[in-house]
């Protein structure tokens, strides 16, 4: 594998992986009145079409990588209108 | 441009611009209690690393949409330390 592979591999993992730990404090404090709703939103429908994305490159790892932080703004929405 | 290039760029756009809402709240409110500190910081080197891939692919829409990132990232970073 190439460095740059190699650097966008850890790149995707890092931004993915960086939700889990809102999605754990979120649901350890249900404190979400910071959390900007908008933001979730639109972030939300950018992975879904990056995950779409992903599909037409035949790119797994992209298709992957998405889907996940898909489910995890998914939450975080989820928390925001549950706790607002 | 094809369709699948179209939904990638749109897909970037709106990743990219979610993270506006966040910072227009924050800014507003200065209420970071909710944010995780570990997310932004993890999700930074994340976009910081994305932008360097973007550098290798020689894709200016990737290495611009990340670095606009990361600095909007690097602002919520800055905010909580000095708001929490």
């Amino acid at each position: 594998m190439d460095l740059h592979e190699v650097i966008g591999l850890i790149a995707a993992v890092l931004t993915t992986a960086s939700f889990l730990p809102q999605v754990f404090k979120t649901y350890k404090t249900k404190d979400t009145s910071g959390l900007s709703l908008t933001m979730y939103i639109v972030f939300f429908i950018g992975v879904v079409l990056c995950s779409i994305y992903g599909v037409y490159l035949h790119s797994l790892s992209i298709i992957l990588a998405n889907s996940i932080t898909a489910i995890l703004a998914l939450y975080l929405i989820f928390m925001k209108i549950k706790y607002k």
